[in-house]
Order: structure tokens, then sequence, then C-alpha cells
């Protein structure tokens, strides 16, 4: 499916009425996928508090795509670069009057939805590209040294993460055990220091060959879409583990994603100009690129504790593309860059623990009263995040997990381990 | 497909003549890929100087696969855990003199085959086993410290590597271009100190469940088999990125693994008892399961550099996958497990360049005089691998890549970047 030469007309209203302050009014329309009742998982395209099913629209002669990009997951309307025509597809079928009573055959109730993994993560790539972060993370850990690493502000800083246990909102995340360091002595328990990171995760469609660089300005022709990530952290864990080699069982016991994917052309009208960098980039990471003008959020069991503009991030989504490629490496479909913890300058807007507690040395106070400085069994976190304000904002929809108590498979019979 | 009640008989001879010295007698049987001529790409079973087409026989009613597990890759083969009992029924069909006429068809010379990938690589974790190298390592970029960083005897040391860059034997690599710090500025060019990694790869045939570690006396239950890993090292752009997530695009840019994949059961009778760890390892990392009595090799241009034990290994497979694990981090079938270079502490047995150069201080002298500090364009780089002595020896077959110029996509038109 070719890409379309058209976009969609922001002023044009859908013909089914969408709740004020819904995060997916017209202009948004983002892809997931909900688990099929006995047949296969379906791709649908979320409007109000309904989804356009598009296996039943296919089904019925709607939509002009193969079954096998309706069906299963996003994988191949990611690698058919075709999530864009599917859209604004979708958008004319919301829009036209005249498609209305065939539309409606394909619409479901979004509170019906089991909604599953979108698509299927090829490499996960988590960068650090905060300073507020990097800079708050690095006075707890080097106080007195210059806070941030010494290449930070030369290169967007990354690292693979585990792709296999990226799961989708709503999955339990089991309190990981893991060693640590505590009092002298190395025990192996759960984590006493479980924690979120408030991120934004930018989604590769169309793939680039191994050993042929993106440069700069193609960077964002790679990226489908984005989605909110929380990509859960045990601090104890990752601290006892790091080095030399960076952060592993820390992290890779799950990280979580947002269910809707919200397309690259959704959030095209957000695009803001990036914080300068000082100093200027090299050649090959300018220009910059665009930032995005989203304001993120995160609660803990209801109450919010962060909220944070994705706009101040210094290094841009294009640059963290175009330097991954910079030595040869392709991308691929599905791979998952993801942003770094997103945090503020202005207060509340720590986007984790870490760096809210001061590395746990001052306890969060949420609304409720309670002094938060780990994340306890029980918490549910949510991430939310929009892009603009008031009735034309478009936004994510949660992506959430809840905290279960560690799993007693490492405890022998009658003991502690 | 069940997995065998019966083991192969080592004693039986092949009805076909396997040259003395070859990595693939009637023993090893290890499982490739090759290019379809038209077609898919087929399921080959090394024996001598010849390979098994498993489409071929399966066509002819000789093996009782699905189509699907001859042909693409071996991915179905690992994710029914169907590799033992496909290699006993090559055995049968090498060693019964009946099945001569038949399975002859099927036999392809191969040195006609083009090997490809075998497998599709899930995730890539590489770890750092060696402590004869990672205090190497330490004493090169510690001075006067500990050389072992303070986890290391504690736990297995790993990260995640970039899965989408794991190329086989044969691919070219280029020279990547990277940021280092050089002589005070930061600059971006082709790596000048490009280094390779001697070492071996477990792959996941069965997967496990998230949230259900894998207990260490399981783990190898696990593991389908083993390849040869050359992970490509840019020692500049490495040292450079790595604070404080870990290596990055100092290794991103390619991993070569050997087009073989040998079979877990074809070197059991090579198991052997692994160093003793001190402080021993927690609970659940015991008993550490076998070491496997593996020589291996690495060669530049020909003339051999390096020559390490990988029985000494300090770190089991069974312990990494326990680590792994701990934490409730499913495995995937095709996950790749590199175990880190591997070096032995006898003369010569330094697995990369970066340790037998002591950082690049101290050129390493080939047999014809060269000195070598780092490759240079047109290296070719063989690692080699054999299990046990003599006539009853088996071996991965050669894991080979030649580094290619940088390319020129950085540069300006007429200057330098």
């Amino acid at each position: 499916m070719p890409a379309p030469s058209a976009s969609i007309d922001p002023a044009r209203p859908s013909w089914l009425p969408v709740p004020d302050g819904s995060d997916f009014p017209i202009t948004n329309l983002p892809f997931g996928v909900a688990a099929g009742a006995g047949g296969p998982a379906r791709v649908v395209v979320a409007i109000g508090d309904h989804a356009v099913d598009l296996e039943s629209a296919r089904s019925a002669g709607l939509v002009d795509l193969p079954a096998e990009a309706t069906t299963g997951s996003l994988d191949r309307l990611l690698a058919d670069d075709a999530l864009d025509a599917a859209r604004l597809r979708a958008w004319e079928l919301l829009t036209d009057p005249r498609h209305r009573t065939a539309t409606s055959n394909a619409l479901r109730l979004r509170v019906d939805l089991r909604l599953a993994m979108p698509f299927t993560v090829a490499d996960f790539v988590d960068f650090y590209a905060s300073e507020t972060h990097a800079t708050a993370v690095g006075r707890i850990f080097r106080p007195g040294d210059d806070p941030l690493p010494v290449a930070w502000r030369h290169l967007p800083i990354g690292y693979h993460g585990r792709a296999g246990t990226v799961v989708v909102s709503d999955t339990p995340i089991d309190r990981p055990w893991g060693q640590r360091s505590e009092g002298g002595s190395v025990v192996f328990a759960p984590s006493a220091q479980l924690d979120f990171e408030l991120e934004v995760g930018a989604v590769v469609g169309r793939p680039s060959a191994r050993g042929r660089p993106v440069a700069v300005e193609d960077a964002l022709d790679h990226i489908a879409g984005f989605v909110l990530v929380n990509d859960w952290s045990a601090r104890d864990i990752q601290g006892w583990e790091y080095q030399p080699l960076g952060p592993f069982l820390g992290k890779s016991f799950a990280t979580t994603i947002s269910p809707w994917l919200v397309t690259a052309d959704a959030l095209a009208p957000y695009r803001v100009p990036p914080p300068d960098q000082r100093p200027p980039a090299q050649a090959h990471l300018r220009p910059p690129g665009p930032a995005f003008d989203l304001v993120l959020e995160a609660e803990v069991s209801g109450q919010l504790v962060a909220r944070a503009s994705f706009a101040g991030m210094y290094w841009t989504v294009a640059q963290q593309v175009a330097h991954l490629t910079s030595n040869g490496a392709g991308l691929r479909t599905g791979d998952l860059l993801a942003s770094g913890t997103v945090s503020d300058p202005r207060p509340g807007g720590a986007g984790c623990l870490l760096e809210a507690t001061k590395g746990g040395s001052t306890p969060f106070h949420l609304p409720d009263g309670r002094a938060l400085t780990w994340l306890e069994d029980g918490d549910t976190v949510a991430l939310r995040g929009h892009a603009g304000h008031g009735p034309t904002r478009i936004g994510f929809g949660p992506c959430r997990g809840t905290v279960r108590p560690a799993h007693d498979l490492h405890r022998p019979p009658g003991g502690q381990p």
C-alpha cells in the first residue's frame, strides 16, 4: 500500500460522537491489537470510546488490505509502511456519513476489548536523553563530580534492553528477585528498591540496511509511531550489577508499553523546536530534527507523582536514530527506541522515584499523605501522555502495571533463601 | 516430535567416507541453513565434506518432519525442541547401509552451499565469564585497583547486545564509524581500534515462561546447541560511550556467528567439571553444572593469534541461564547467550587484541613478523573450535569475517567529516 498523498482534515468531524477529553478524537486514530474471541487477534483503531475492528472492516470490503495486515499484530502494517494509509482510510470511514452504516458494524466498545502486545519488538534500545534526569542521577551517584558523564553532551547515550520481556499495559509486574549488596553482604532477595521510569518509545516501521547509516534528516521517515514506556527498574539490583557493562537484570524483568500506537502522522502537528545543544552536535547529528510537545504524567495508585514535558529532551528522536545507525547498524521493523526517563526541571517533574526521592533518601509525599520511597506490592503505576491542550488534544491511553509480591520460587521449603 | 529415547552410537561408522580431521564426523551432525537455488532456504546437516539436505530427505519420505521444519531456518526445529530427534534420524540415514541409496540423493557437497543465518536471534546477551579476560581488562583500565569488578565473583555479569546485527560467517564487516576522544577533542571517524572477541554462544531452544526462573539444574534443557561468536568491538568507540550504561555502538555494528549449530547432544560427551568458585556461588546458582572441554582458536589472516580453553570459564552456561532468568525474565527460542571473550592464562591465550596488546600498548607479533595492534582493512578473522582430540574430535567449522574499509557515506563531498 503506497504512502497516502492526502492527509486527514482535522476540521472534519466524525459522525461518531467522541466524549470531551477523550485521548482518541478523530485526529488521533491510533492502532492497537485486540485479542480475538476464539479467533486470531485483530487490528483495531481507537476512536473515542470505540474502536474500528479493521479485520471486520476488511471482510466487509471497507478497507483494501490483506488479512495478514488486519490480524495478529501490527507487524505487517509496520513492515509495509502502511499505517498512514490505513489511518487515512479509517478517517474516511469515520467522517463520511455514507460509510456510517457499514462502518458501524465494525465498531467495538473499547471496554470490551482485551488489548494485546501491538507489535513484535525487534531490538529494544533505551536512551538517556533527559539532561535533567541524567544530571540528577549523576548528583546522586557521583556527588562532587561533574554530574553528566563525559560523553553525554556529545552523543545520545543508550543501551540495549531485553526485547523479550516488553509487555503490554495491564500485565502484572512481579517484584523481581536479585542480588544486591547490603551491609557488607551480598544477598539474593526480592528487590527492595523497585522503581518506574516515565518514558516515550519510538517504534520503527521502515527498516534500514546494515552498512547504510540513516541521515538525521531522513530519520523520522523510519518512525511509524510512538507509545508510552515504563522501564521498570530495580535500583538495588541495578546498582550492584552494572559495572562495567551496564544495566541487565535490574531492568530485564519487565518493560511495559501502552497498547495504542499513536502514529507519527498524528503527532506531526505537535512538532516543536528542540532545546539548544551546547556544544553543537557533530555534523552527522545536525540539524537535530523536531522535539514533540507531549506532556507526560505518572501516577502511583491514582496519585500524581510526576508531570514532565517531553519537549525539553536534550536529544531528539531523529538524533537517536542517526546515532544508532551511524556505525552501520541497521534498523528492523519493530525496533523500539525508548527515550530514557523523561524529567522536567520544574517541581514535581522527576520521572522516576530514584530522582524524586534523591536515591531513596527523601520520601516523596503523595497527596494522600503516604510517604513513598520505592514501589510497594499492590501499587499500580499508570503513565499518561498527551499532545496539545483542551478539546483538540490527543493522548496515548494509559500505560499501566500493578506490582505483585515476589513469588516464592526461590525460597526453599520452610526457610529464607 | 518428542525427545528421542535413544541416542546415537558413536562406534557405528557412516557409510559415507569422512576425511580425517573433519570438523564434522558422524558423531557431530550439526545443523545449518543453505540458501536455496531460487527456492526457500533449506535445513542441512553436515557430515564430512557433505551435507544432508533435510528438505530433500523429507520430500523423499526419509524424515518425518513438517516442511516448516526443513525450510527457511532452524527456528521451527528449535521451537519444537526437535533437533535431537532430527539428528538421530540423520544418524540412522547415514549409518544404516539400507538407507544409502535414498539418502545419497539428498547429499550436497558443502563447498557448493551458501550458508545463511541458521536461526532468528531473539535476544542477544553477552556475558563476561572468563576470569582471565576480566582480570586483564581490569588491569588495563583500572591499574592499581582490584582488577575484577566488585560483583564479578558473585554473579555472571552480562549485558544485552543488538540481535538485529548478528550475521553469519563470511559476511563482510565494514569498519564502523564512531565518536571517540582523541587528544582532548571529540572526533567522528572510522574506528582506529577494531578488535575481535573469541567467544562461544549457547542457543536457546525450549523457551521458559516469564515469572518462572529456570533452576540451574534444568538450565541446559533449554540450550539446543552452540555456535562460535566473534563479538567485533571498536575499542575507541566503546571506551568513549560506555559510561554509565555499557557498550552500545562499539559493539552493535556486527557480531558474527558460525553457520553450524553444534547440538547440545553432540557436545554432551565433552562435559567436564568447571573451575572451583570462591566465594561459592549463591544457592540458586549451585551446582554450577558442567563446563565444556572446547579448545578455541583465533586466526588473523591465516596466522594464529589465540588459543584458549573454554573449559576454564569461571561461570558456566547453566549458571548464566539461571542468573538471566532469576529475576523472572523468560527465555525465548533463538536467544543467543554468548560467553564473553574466552581467554586462557597460558601464553598466547588472550582471546582479543585489547588483551593481547595490553590495550594497544604492546603489538602482538604474528608468525610472519607483522606487528599487529588492531585489525587492519583486509584482515580476515577466523575463529575455530573443537571438542576432544585426534580422530574423534568434533568441530564447529570456521566463524569468519573480513574487514572492509569504512564507507564514505559520512564524508561530505570533497572533504573530511
